[in-house]
C-alpha cells in the first residue's frame, strides 16, 4: 500500500489522522513510536533546527533531502510542507515529483506568494497568490503525480492573510475544483472559533486539515465531534519541546559545572542505541561480518 | 581571531575549555546561550539525529555540511568530530581541509579502523589501526592545515579497547610526537578513575581532552584539581534531553487527545522566533525590502 | 589577496577580465589552464548539466555546493550567478553571504522576477521587478559582504525584456546608486551594437561586464576600443562543447560496437590521472602512509 | 517493470548490454539518446569532475546523490559504482538501500579494501579483501534489496592485484556463491587476453561483465563471439571526450580573444534548450501558468 493510499485509508476508517512535526529522522521515529498516524515534514521545524527564520530561506532541496531521510526512517506516512511549491506552477510539478519519489504520501502546498512570511508572525507580510494562478498551480501538482493516490493539500491563508470567511470558502472551493484532494484551512485566532465557522460552511467535498497552533484548546475529539475535519497536524512541538530540554539541560550543566545531575534527567545512552537500532545492526554484523 | 586561536586561548586563559555536543545549528545555538565555550559537533548525535547507528553509516560529507552549518550559526568554536578520518592519511587530508573551510576550531581523529563501532557499546568491535599509521594520519591532517592555529586532537581508543594505560599513553606521546595538539583518550569505565591515572601519568607536554559520559561524576572542579586537562567535551546531552523531552510531550498529546496540556509545558512559538532570529530578519525587511 | 581584490585588480591592471563558464571543478579547472581569468558559475550550465530548465528549478543549494566544489579547485576567482538572489532581499542577504563563505570572488545578480526564464529564449517571460525593490536588493547584497572586497555585479534584462536603451542606463544608474560595484548589460540581439550603443552612453562610474552569447562576433579587441567594458564572460561554452563531443563519440562508439576507434580521438586516462593530481595524490602516499 | 528486470531482460533477449559511463544527468540523457542500454554511474568519472583521485575521496553520499539525479532523467537503467561499498557489510547494507531507492538497476562492488586506488593505475595499491568477508559483503548486498530484480554485480579486481586466473576464478565462484548475480572481472593488459582466458575458463553459470578500457580493442562482436560476456561498461568515455572538447574550446577561445570561431564548432544554445527539455517546460507552461 503507497503512502498516500494509507492517509486516504486511515481518513475512511478511523475518521481522523493525527499528524506530528519532525525536523529529523529521529524526531519522526520518535512520533511513530509514540502513536501519531503520520508525520508532518515541518519547513517551520527545519528552519528552526537551522535557526533561520521559517521564510523561503532554507532551500527546497535541503528540505526535500530531511525529508526523504525522514520517509526512509518511519513507517507511517509522511506528509511534506511544500510552502508555496518553491516558485511558479512548473516549479511545482519538479518539486512534487520529488517529493514523491522521496517517498512522502502528502503535500501541503500554500496559496502565499513566494518567499513566503511564517503565518503565526504578528505583523507578517501574508500576501496571497490570486485563485487562477493557485489553481494552475494545483492542478499543476496533480499532474506531477506518478502514484495518483499521492495526496495534495491545497492550504489556504486567506484567514491568516484578514481576507475573511467568504474569501476562505472561495478559494477552498476553487482549490478543490482544480483537483484538491484536502482544504488546510490556517487561522492564528487564539481560539476556534474561525475554524469551526470555516468547517460548518464547508460542503464537506473534500476532507478539512487543522493545524491548531494558535488555538490548543481545540481537542481530537472536539474536531471529530464538528465533523468533516479529517486530519490534523501539530506543528511544531517537537522542536519546542526539544528546546525546552535542551536549555534546562544545559543550564544544569553549566550551573552544576558537570553533567552528574542532568544525566539522571535524561534518557540513557543506552535508550539512543535502542533508536539507532544498534541491536539491528549487530544481529547484522553477526549474520554478514566474517 | 581564528576560531582554533580561540580555543587555545580559551585553554591558557581560563585553564579548562567546556564543549556541548550538537546535531545541528538550533542545539549549538542554544549551547552557546547557556555559556559554553565551545560546540561538539558529535557524529554520534548527528548518527543519531538520522536514527542510525554511530558505525561509520553516515557519510563524511553529510557530517561535514551540518558542522559547516553550525559553525555559520554560533561565534564560539566548532570542534569537529571527524571519527577515524574516513579512511587513510589521504582521506584525512581531503578532509581536514574541507572541515577548516567549514569553518571549525578543531578536528578530534581517533585511532580506530575504519569502519569504526561506537565506543561505548558493550561487546563493540574496537580495533586500533597501529601506532606508525596513525602517525601519519596526524601528520596529514596537521600538513592540511592552512591556518595553523587549527587544533589537532589525536584521540586514542587504547583503554576503550583494553590495552591498558601503557599503551594510552605510548600511543598518545607517539601522537604528539606526530604533531597533535592535544591528546583526548577514552575510556567506558563507570568511573574516573582510568583517566585521572591517565592524566597523573602524563607528561603534560598537550591538554588533555575528556568526554566523560561513561563517569559523568567527575566534575569541572575535580578536572581542574587533576590538572593537565583542559578540555572537556559532554558528547551526547544535546540528543538525550531532545529525546527525553520529545517522548514525553508526544506521550503527553496522544494520551491527551489534543495539545492544551503540552503546549502549558513547553516553550512558546514565540520563543522559536527568537532562536531563528525573526526580529533580525524583520529589521532586515524594513531596511531592504522596497 | 581575496579572490574579489583579485578581481578588481585584474580590471585595473589589464583592462579587461575574461572568465569562462564552467559546471563542475573538472571545468573550472580546465579554464584556469587554458589561461582564463575568472570562472563563471553558471546557472545555465549547471542546469543543463542537471538536463532541466534555467528556470529557477535548481535550488540555490544545489547550486551553492557545486560552486564551493569548484572554489576550492582553482586558484582564479569564482564569479557566482545567483540569478535573482533567489527571492526578495532577505534571501539575498542569506545566498550572498553563503555564496562568500563558499570563497568566490562576486555574485552576480539580476533584475528579473523569481522564478525567472532563460534570458535568451524567444518568447520567454521576462518580467522585472521594480527599480525600488532591485536596489534594496543590491544594498541587501552588499550589507551582506564580511569582505569588502566581494565584487557585487548587478545584472539588468531592460534590454531583454525589451524596455529599451534608456531604462537599462536609468536601472544601471539606479544600481550604482545603490552600491553595485559593476553593471552586467544583457542583450539578446544577434549583434553586439545593443551593448555598444549602452557603453557609449555610458558614463564610466562603473566597469561593464558583457555576455556576448548572442553577439559572439565581439572580439575582446573590440570591448577594449569601446572602453568601459572591463569583464567579459563566456556564458555557455564549456557545455557546449561537452555536449558536442560527448555526443560525437556516444555516437562513434554505436557506430563501431566498440571503443577502439573513438580511443584515439580522445584524452587518454593518464590525462584524466592528471587533471585529478593523481601525482599529486601519490606524493602524499609516499610521505603519509605506513 | 523494474530497472534491474530491464537489464536481465536485455540479457536475456540481446545477449550483450552496453553501458556508457556517466558523471552527471546530461552526460546520462545524451548516452540515452546515442542507443546505450544503460549507464554507468562511475564513481571514477565523478571523482574527475570533482577534480579529485578516485580514491574513495568523494563520499557515497555525493555519489548517490549524482546517481539519484541521473536515474530520474533517464528511462534506460543505470548501473551504480558502489566502489568497495564503502566500508564493511553493514555499509553495504546501508548503501546498497539507499542505491536501490534512488532508482538504479544494478549494483557493482568491488572486492578491493577501502580506501581504494584506482584500478588502471601504475603502481597502484590492489589489495583484495579475504574472499570470505567479500561474500559476506555480497550476501549483505543482496539481503538489502526490496526489489529482487536489483542486479548485484560482485566485480573482483584478482587479475588487476596480480593475483592470476585461478584466483580470479576462485573468486567469481565464491561470490556466485555467495549470490552475485553477475561477475565484473578487470584487467589493466593492454590486450584482451586475459580477460578472454577468463571466459573460456568460466563456467558461464553467471554473466560476465568487462570494462575494456585497458583494451579497446575488444569489439562487442568479439565479445559475443566469446560468449559468457553479457555486458560491457565504456567506463570514463563521456568525461574524457568532455575534457577533450572543452581544451580545445577554451584554448581557441584564448588564442582567438572572442567566441567567434569556437561557436562554430560547437553545438547552439538551442540544442541545449532542447536536451533541458525547455519544448515541454514552455508546453507546462501554457497548461497550468495564470
Amino acid at each position: 500500500m503507497g503512502k498516500g493510499e494509507a492517509i486516504r485509508r486511515g481518513v475512511a476508517e478511523r475518521g481522523l489522522v493525527h499528524a506530528m512535526s519532525a525536523h529529523n529522522p529521529l524526531s519522526a521515529l520518535l512520533a511513530e513510536e509514540a502513536g501519531f498516524d503520520a508525520i508532518w515534514a515541518s519547513g517551520f521545524e527545519l528552519s528552526a533546527a537551522y535557526g533561520v527564520p521559517d521564510n523561503s530561506l532554507l532551500s527546497y532541496s535541503q528540505h526535500l533531502d530531511m525529508t526523504r531521510a525522514m520517509a526512509e526512517r518511519v513507517r507511517i506516512p509522511v506528509i511534506a510542507d511544500i510552502d508555496t511549491g518553491y516558485g511558479n506552477a512548473i516549479n511545482v510539478q519538479h518539486v512534487v515529483a520529488a517529493y514523491e519519489r522521496a517517498g512522502v504520501g502528502a503535500v501541503v502546498m500554500e496559496d502565499k506568494r513566494f518567499p513566503k512570511d511564517t503565518s503565526l508572525l504578528d505583523g507578517g507580510r501574508q500576501e496571497l497568490v490570486s485563485v487562477a494562478e493557485f489553481q494552475g498551480k494545483v492542478e499543476a501538482a496533480c499532474a506531477a503525480r506518478q502514484d495518483p493516490s499521492l495526496v495534495v493539500v491545497a492550504r489556504t491563508e486567506a484567514l491568516i492573510a484578514g481576507l475573511g470567511q467568504a474569501e476562505a470558502l472561495a478559494r477552498a472551493h476553487a482549490y478543490v475544483e482544480a483537483g484538491a484532494d484536502m482544504i488546510l484551512v490556517h487561522s492564528k485566532r487564539k481560539t476556534p472559533d474561525e475554524v469551526l465557522a470555516f468547517a460548518a460552511a464547508w460542503d464537506g467535498s473534500r476532507p478539512i486539515v487543522l493545524v491548531p497552533t494558535a488555538y490548543p484548546t481545540l481537542t481530537e475529539a472536539a474536531m471529530r465531534e464538528a465533523g468533516k475535519i479529517n486530519v490534523v497536524i501539530y506543528g511544531n512541538h517537537a522542536i519546542r519541546a526539544a528546546v525546552t530540554a535542551m536549555q534546562q539541560v544545559f543550564r544544569q550543566i553549566r550551573a552544576e559545572g558537570g553533567i552528574s545531575g542532568a544525566d539522571a534527567a535524561i534518557v540513557s545512552v543506552e535508550e539512543i542505541f535502542r533508536l539507532q537500532d544498534v541491536p539491528g545492526m549487530k544481529a547484522r554484523e553477526k549474520r554478514f561480518l566474517r
